[in-house]
């Protein structure tokens, strides 16, 4: 029987399928995974559904490995890809070498270039979605660090169509907190891993989740009401 | 010679007049007075501007005294309605008597009930615009409160038409922060009061003010960022 972390977690993602139409029928969907938390239970939350959603999906899982931090072991991700039926892609790339001289690897360029090969692996073999283990919390932040430091209004949406790309990113998570994710990954043979990069999050990141826990008090209701207050804009109160 | 503080003020002001076209000519203005500190520097200010302006305006000053609140006394506003060539109007409302049996007083009912006499005052003796003395962080907070309590991204607008009544309501303190407008008040002759009503702000404001200057470590620019993200939204990314 599925324990009520289980059962939460799934109502939440299906009620984000539905809100967000994030899979169509005959939907191509890559999902990536990094070994943590997040992505793993996107990807057991989206082979759950694999074969007997309402409309017919295929899904492939990737994982991207950079030459930069060491990553999740091989072995555990090949536990996890040897469990599913779908192909699970391994992309080895250099992002070291990649770096001008002169200037230092960071976060958000390992990611840039992570995102880039993701894209193109993406494109080249037809998928039009690309599913993100983004959760509640990481859109919450995104949102108020986009306000806070670039005085702008943007976030990142359940779902959004690249510009420059023949794909969709789509964030089934988007319903789920953090908090929750750790139960649930708690409960599944996945425990062990939970991050995959030594260099970790962004410090400006970190400090925009603490004040967003004392802002909200760690209320749920409250972190939900900054995330629907993304599509419940007031024109003429502005 | 003008002080730094006083410069400052006046120079944000001035933007928000230009920026959100608050003084367009022939406007009749009617400055809602508290004896607070904000409304009375909106006053201060728009005086200094009033038949000198590049665009010709009236304005008239009107204070709102309810039984509710005993409010500043009547001989300090005296004062101040002396020192101006334009009429400064008192009005008495019975508040304490409207009040329903078995509802309490709150802040909330109180000041429905001054807007909507302010409102009834403006229109019929044909103002099309009422200055209202909200200042950045008013306006900041709101928006996070309603962020977070209503799940809606709303605030107070530096302009708004009323819909139901011919008249804008018009904030020309928007880029002003508080504590500019306590220096600025100090240096002034009216150093003396700063607020009108013993009940005052509700708590939950209070919380998210205290929110808010930790969110932002008491940085202005971040503040900024956060009142130009209401009108800097990405509709694509939300």
């Amino acid at each position: 029987m599925a324990s009520l972390i289980r059962k939460r977690i799934n109502k939440k993602i299906t009620k984000a399928l539905f809100d967000f139409s994030l899979i169509e029928p005959h939907d191509k969907i890559l999902v990536a995974v990094s070994g943590g938390k997040d992505s793993t239970t996107l990807l057991l939350e989206l082979a759950a559904r694999y074969g007997r959603w309402q409309v017919p999906f295929e899904m492939e899982a990737i994982y991207i490995q950079s030459d930069f931090a060491s990553g999740t072991p091989k072995d555990f991700l090949q536990t996890i890809a040897d469990k599913f039926p779908f192909p699970f892609h391994f992309l080895d790339i250099a992002v070291a070498k990649r770096v001008k001289e002169g200037f230092k690897l960071n976060c958000y360029w390992c990611s840039t270039q992570r995102r880039v090969e993701l894209l193109e692996f993406a494109t080249s073999r037809g998928f039009n979605k690309i599913a993100l283990g983004h959760h509640l919390d990481d859109i919450i932040e995104t949102l108020l660090m986009n306000m806070l430091y670039k005085g702008e209004f943007s976030g990142m949406p359940p779902r959004v169509p690249y510009e420059k790309y023949p794909v969709s990113i789509i964030r089934p998570l988007c319903y789920c907190e953090e908090e929750e994710i750790v139960k649930y990954i708690r409960e599944t043979e996945f425990a062990q891993f939970t991050c995959t990069c030594e260099f970790a999050r962004e410090s400006r990141r970190k400090t925009i989740r603490r004040e967003i826990e004392h802002l909200t008090q760690g209320s749920s209701t409250l972190k939900q009401n900054l995330f629907k207050s993304m599509r419940n804009i007031k024109m003429d109160y502005l």
